[in-house]
């Protein structure tokens, strides 16, 4: 599939609107108004062979009617002409075509054939089209100014590009935006994306010069690796990186799925969503107040380059909210240099607190604001600020949001050393004087304090977790494939997806990942022999492909110190599985070099039927989904995320050494690196658990005590990856 | 301390302003406009000596010059005439005082001393005084209408009550709430609390007729064992409960002490107030919208009687994201009965979706949304409504309102089996229409659906983790406090305040806390000799004042099987200790019972200096700190906390049986009931940990394999609760 340029159809210069009508209340005559009202800058040409004219302007029996070349064409006709004059759009030439028109995927039936057919007209083409079913588009740029949608009025413009999946949040989103007096650049429908998606959209948003933050609404991502690969670049690597911010919807309702893995169990298909994220610099957040509170701070103000946030304040209760707020999300309360607190003290009434959060008291003027925000923003601890106001008798809030204004444009002089303000004018009514100049100046408000703190952490994070991160690639291991080819045939041979744990460790031994000594035997009198060339204490463990949970199968002894422990142990283990699954079912028992304590973490992977192979890392031990501390990546994995997805768990602290010697955190990343190509090279893979394995000492190692894998249930031919 | 009775107070038939003046801009004239303005109901009387009227009311020059009976006085002077002012104001017999003045104990130095007399003055005369440093209160009862504060406008009248202990959040609150169209039946800044405080102000709301909601904001609270009754009773108890929601300022200001016990560094000073408030049936959150977003819909809408919601609405996205964040807030999507899906099917076009989330469809008007409304809410299967619009082309924004409020007073006319609606009109400018007539109709409306789904969630647990949970009594178990006191009055003989695990086990075994057998000695020989009195398996333990962490220290070593072994033990546990903290400050060795293995569990407890003994309990065993999976309780627990305690923790589902059968939560129950005595019987005990306590099979019991406690610095002569 070749790739789309949505450039020239986002900002055509000629525009025929097929289906645009005269007949009110209908859509072709909305449309039509609306491009029309919002002084669209090119030409426009009505396609209506039943109407002479429509709005004075001119119209055409049909596209192939008018002389002039077409950039885009808008279709507002029945769902099942749009082949034909899609047909009609291609011999015309058309670039770009946007089909408002629903009747396709979305109501089933002969819709889906439909719209495949659509598709089909397009890509042979080449006629880069959005939607169908979509509200169309609105580009708000001065040389275009172009209002194909619904929506009557042109939002104002901005910097921040919205891309959405759903319609009707389009409708309430350019409501709510122009209740915040919030602009756009690009606001897009994307409707059933049966061409054009949001790979396409990034694509043509990336190098487009009035956009600076990039919004999402996302059901669904058609294509996760180049989502990933495309992300990554605007986000992180691009010239001028553009933070993209998003929601993804439908979080709750696929669950994980029941499985005989705790990978398995543990990973639904939203998490895998959740790494996707991650690993592509992309913000997710749950709601829509969020996306914009963010989408404002990221487009107005210069990232933060540390945590440390100045307050100021006229009232102190606010001022607590605030830090409580602001120490919940993750940032610091910036200790004042003296020098700062001398100024303070010179500048304000002697009950003013000069301390972080400076509070300059109820009864403050514009003057006290100008003081204190002067005072701290040059201040060497403080990266970030936020102001706070309340409206009190002899509060000024138009001349105090001025002063705010003021602050934030002479920081915008300093480019390199520029810190972000943000503000915080408490309430609705008696600020509005105030919030129209900081919304008119490009100061991110927010009704309360704890939207600012988040916005702020949010753009911390961005700065630090991401732009700054070390760029690093996946490590290449040299590993032995045979002894992992040779497993897995053998288990197809068996017509069996489950590879016990001695199976799974000549895999994990194969690809480097520490194991213990192992061997399979089915008489006492071997193990024994086994036993001794290992050396005591060993394990026994069943090795059997009915029983998953081996300990609660009353399948596993540990610490057997002895021969004659070990013919016990033998024999205990063999009569309790067998009365629990049958002889038949058991292959024998593994003798295993006993383990000596270490850290026990938990590291797995699954097949994720549409973004690949994920790994999954977190503690480890018996209660690995009751506690649920597990971070997910997709593989393959670079070096950094290795160390990422170490330390987003809890169990980061306990291998930092946490009352104790720090444990070998170098090679559990190693192990993760070599786990990600092994899932890589086999996509048979279906899921995999080590569990735990077993973390000692820095430079010591560590060793995986038990482990499985299932393979898929329809070989694979060759990696997809 | 006698208790105040602020009815009067607050309804008052007569209010002397002393201070009022006619000077513009003074605090004195804008308090009497704002009297005059809010016409009020009962009398007037400015107190001004310069002033011959204010307003073309006539002025008095001082309070004992008024003939009628004054029921509140208003002090707008400065700080330090206040004491003789309120001294007139006592011998005219006034019972109630607002000091509105400020240059109190906020200022420090002679304003605390100055504050001081206040206090006494008000006590001694029984003067229910209100601030000083305050803004006032004002009452919308139609028969009272008083605006005592410097609000120029009167809220609404409402049924929602808020008490702050921020002025300054005050003003923003009421400008927020205007903005919102959110009204008020009492409205009060506490100032400095130098009389009376928040259990006055509870007690004067929990039978206001007017107030069927309670909001707060608190910086602190005087008296946490006050609260929690009084609060117990308002919030669950009463004829007609009220909920209380409240915002405490400050979380994240005192952090958690560094301390030799996990109890100690686990328990901030904050996590006691979330105990309070969960003991109290206090609804804590976090932000002013959260506090809003809740008010509104506890204060128009019935509790649901379940958790099963159904979704109206016009787009589809909207409706996935409301029902991720409806999932994400512990709500379940309701399955509409066959009959509902069938009369949904009749009156619905073929495009819409009859099953939940019922989409209506983009172009749906009010009938639509009529029929759905009607047919899912007499559903059985349905608890609760959430109605959700976008402001699409066909979209009636008034009717659709109309409707959603016809549907909910009809509702109400079955007062039994009434359910609530709460209603997303997505955006602000096109849907305001609609949302007016939802506010004037009391339904509490969001302006994106997750705020429905949180509210609706938090009225649901109000219902049934706190309306409708069992109304339990504080067990009183037989126990014998001698050994307590003897071990207690031995350590502090010894001049040391903590008892190590030997003496830890005396104590809990006296109250009945599961122990192993145990007993200290010096040598090697005895050793032998008490673990043969045992039984092998035993555990050996270092007994040492110097070694908090025992494990860590090598002073510890499990499993013990033979007398070979303990000899070895012994030494190797003798050697690694004194090494470390040398022989003069090793008491000897515990031999212990080894424990079987059991789900392991924390108890801790310690001593809040404000309120008294706390209980924890979470997940126990090495990492319990970092795990943090750790709930708290205020002493003495009652028997269904003992039960709601233990089901917030993570280590409940393994306690339940994950995996496995279900582990002897009764006495774990039995075993949070105990320590609650005895913490409660002996407040010297400042800190208090048995990690682990092992718990058996159901009906198997459990055993505190190891604990230690602290005593505080100072011994107290008899117990405060």
């Amino acid at each position: 599939m070749s790739i789309l340029d949505l450039s020239r159809v986002l900002s055509p210069r000629s525009v025929a609107i097929i289906g645009a009508s005269r007949k009110e209340g209908s859509v072709g005559e909305a449309i039509f108004k609306n491009l029309l009202g919002a002084d669209f800058q090119g030409v426009l040409y009505p396609v209506n062979p039943k109407a002479v004219s429509i709005g004075g302007v001119r119209c055409y029996v049909s596209i192939t009617e008018i002389k002039d070349p077409i950039d885009l064409a808008i279709l507002i006709v029945p769902a099942p002409t749009v082949p034909d004059v899609l047909r009609e759009c291609a011999r015309k030439g058309v670039p770009g075509v946007v089909v408002v028109s629903a009747g396709f995927k979305e109501v089933g039936g002969q819709g889906i054939e439909l719209e495949r057919q659509v598709r089909e007209i397009a890509r042979e083409n080449n006629i880069a089209l959005i939607g169908p079913n979509c509200l169309g588009f609105i580009n708000t740029d001065p040389k275009v100014r172009l209002n194909a949608s619904f929506a009557q009025r042109m939002p104002r413009k901005g910097n921040i590009a919205f891309v959405s999946q759903s319609g009707a949040l389009c409708t309430a989103v350019l409501d709510f935006a122009r209740g915040k007096g919030i602009g756009f650049s690009k606001f897009i429908s994307m409707g059933n994306k049966a061409v054009a998606n949001e790979l396409d959209f990034l694509r043509a948003l990336q190098d487009d010069p009035m956009t600076d933050v990039i919004l999402m609404y996302v059901e669904d991502i058609v294509d996760g690796r180049e989502f990933m690969d495309l992300s990554r670049h605007i986000t992180g690597d691009a010239a001028k990186p553009k933070p993209i911010i998003a929601i993804k919807s439908g979080r709750t309702t696929q669950g994980a799925k029941a499985s005989s893995s705790h990978t398995g169990s543990l990973a639904g298909s939203d998490d895998v969503y959740d790494a996707l994220f991650l690993q592509s610099g992309v913000l997710r957040v749950e709601t829509v107040e969020e996306l914009f509170d963010c989408a404002v701070a990221f487009s107005q103000q210069p990232l933060p380059r540390g945590n440390r946030v100045a307050i100021v304040t006229n009232a102190g209760g606010p001022g607590i909210m605030a830090t409580d707020a602001a120490i919940r999300h993750g940032l610091d309360l910036a200790t004042l240099t003296p020098e700062t607190e001398a100024q303070l003290s010179r500048d304000l009434p002697p009950t003013a607190n000069i301390h972080n959060p400076v509070d300059v008291i109820g009864d403050a003027r514009h003057d006290r604001y100008e003081s204190a925000i002067s005072a701290v923003i040059k201040d060497p601890n403080v990266d970030a600020v936020i102001v706070i106001l309340t409206p009190q008798a002899m509060t000024n809030v138009r001349e105090i949001g001025q002063v705010v204004a003021n602050a934030a444009a002479d920081m915008k002089k300093i480019p390199g050393a520029a810190k972000p303000i943000l503000a915080s004018f408490m309430g609705i009514v008696d600020v509005s004087a105030g919030v129209e100049i900081l919304e008119a100046a490009g100061i991110p408000h927010f009704v309360f304090p704890e939207g600012a703190a988040r916005a702020l952490s949010q753009m911390y994070a961005y700065r630090k977790d991401w732009l700054d991160r070390p760029r690093t690639e996946v490590t290449k291991y040299k590993v032995d494939k045979a002894p992992v080819r040779r497993v897995i045939d053998h288990a197809r041979a068996d017509n069996r997806n489950y590879l016990p744990q001695i199976e799974a460790m000549e895999v994990f031994a194969a690809y480097g990942l520490p194991t213990l000594k192992s061997r399979m035997t089915k008489t006492e009198d071997e193990a024994a022999a086994i036993a001794k060339e290992f050396g005591y204490p060993v394990v026994l463990k069943i090795a059997s492909p009915a029983i998953v949970h081996k300990l609660d199968a009353g399948g596993v002894i540990l610490d057997i110190k002895n021969e004659a422990e070990l013919r016990r142990a033998f024999q205990k283990i063999m009569d309790a599985c067998t009365a629990l699954v049958g002889k038949e079912k058991i292959w024998g028992i593994d003798v295993q070099q006993m383990s000596t304590k270490g850290v026990e973490v938990f590291l797995g992977a699954k097949r994720d039927p549409k973004f690949g192979p994920v790994l999954l890392f977190g503690l480890g031990g018996t209660f690995v989904e009751v506690l649920r501390d597990v971070s997910f990546r997709l593989a393959p994995i670079r070096e950094w995320s290795t160390r990422a997805i170490i330390e987003s768990s809890k169990v980061a602290k306990i291998l930092h050494g946490y009352r104790g010697q720090p444990a070998d955190i170098d090679k559990v990343a190693e192990c993760i690196g070599r786990l990600s190509q092994l899932v890589v090279d086999f996509p048979e893979i279906a899921e995999l658990d080590i569990n735990p394995l077993s973390v000692y000492a820095a430079g010591k190692g560590a060793a995986a005590l038990d482990g499985r894998i299932v393979l898929s249930d329809q070989p694979e031919s060759k990696p997809q990856v």
